[in-house]
């Protein structure tokens, strides 16, 4: 058994993330690579999540799902990762952390005007976010700092959902292929 | 790719969980049937625990657990999960939803009479715990409900580590011919 990457989409809500990571891991497990998506809020739910959306709160989500995503990785199974990640910091202790044990790792950031994004609004949260209803939301009440290196860049605005796949499984099948 | 199934190891602090743990995982990554282990203080930490030993803390640590078994098992990697899990309804939560969710699963009550653990005590944890350094310490300060119809039981006070192994992989083996 070869351990397998983790692809970490990080980008504003509402950027696309989630569509994206669908897309990847159904055509990577049509391909016959098997592939898990983490994916922010269900991930929170799952673990249980006590942690707010300080920055803290924030990292520490982060690292559990990179926790995670290691666990599968290094069983062959490829970890894809959904979360706003909004902070570079806390993305470079993530990189750092997969440099520090082997793992394959691709930042891929989900390019989207806020704008847009506020338009788009599928959950209804920047709406709340906008009344005062949530709290340290990126793109209205807390900031969003972009990749200023992510290994791929996928502009929602763009390109279509399929495209944006086809960008990132590129770069996977590159990894597969070293 | 076939589901795999889920190994919930409980006991006493020193029962011996994660010897059993190791040896189990080992003897199946032998034959070709990938496992991974999920242990107790080093879960905890890459989860960036905050959750306290009180019996919902313990609850929740069990929870994100199970969650994370889940998605090993989902892929195909079976999940040995080594948690003192002292409480009862809380294990029973954690079989109902593995039910839900039709996973193959097998509790394993790690049997060992609490002085013969507290003689062991490779961590020096039960004196810590009896000089009042640890609070919510199962064994000591904190109860173990044992399990009521565990499929499996290993008295570690009576059997060498790998003849215990031997009886949980005997349960893993009937489970895969199934």
């Amino acid at each position: 058994m070869r351990q397998a990457g983790m692809i970490w989409l990080t980008g504003v809500p509402a950027a696309g993330k989630t569509t994206l990571a669908g897309l990847i891991a159904g055509r990577m497990a049509a391909v016959g690579v098997p592939a898990e998506i983490l994916d922010g809020d269900a991930f929170r739910k799952a673990m249980c999540d006590d942690t707010d959306f300080s920055r803290e709160g924030r990292a520490r989500n982060m690292r559990r799902a990179f926790e995670v995503g290691w666990l599968l990785a290094k069983n062959g199974i490829w970890a894809v990762i959904a979360l706003v990640s909004p902070h570079r910091a806390a993305r470079q202790a993530i990189r750092a952390l997969a440099a520090e044990r082997g793992l394959d790792f691709i930042e891929v950031h989900v390019q989207c005007p806020v704008d847009l994004a506020r338009r788009r609004d599928p959950k209804g949260n920047y709406r709340k976010a906008l009344a005062g209803e949530i709290q340290s939301f990126t793109g209205v009440s807390s900031p969003y700092e972009e990749p200023e290196a992510p290994e791929v860049l996928v502009d929602t605005a763009l390109l279509r959902p399929e495209d944006g796949a086809a960008l990132v499984l590129k770069s996977v099948a590159h990894l597969m292929g070293k």
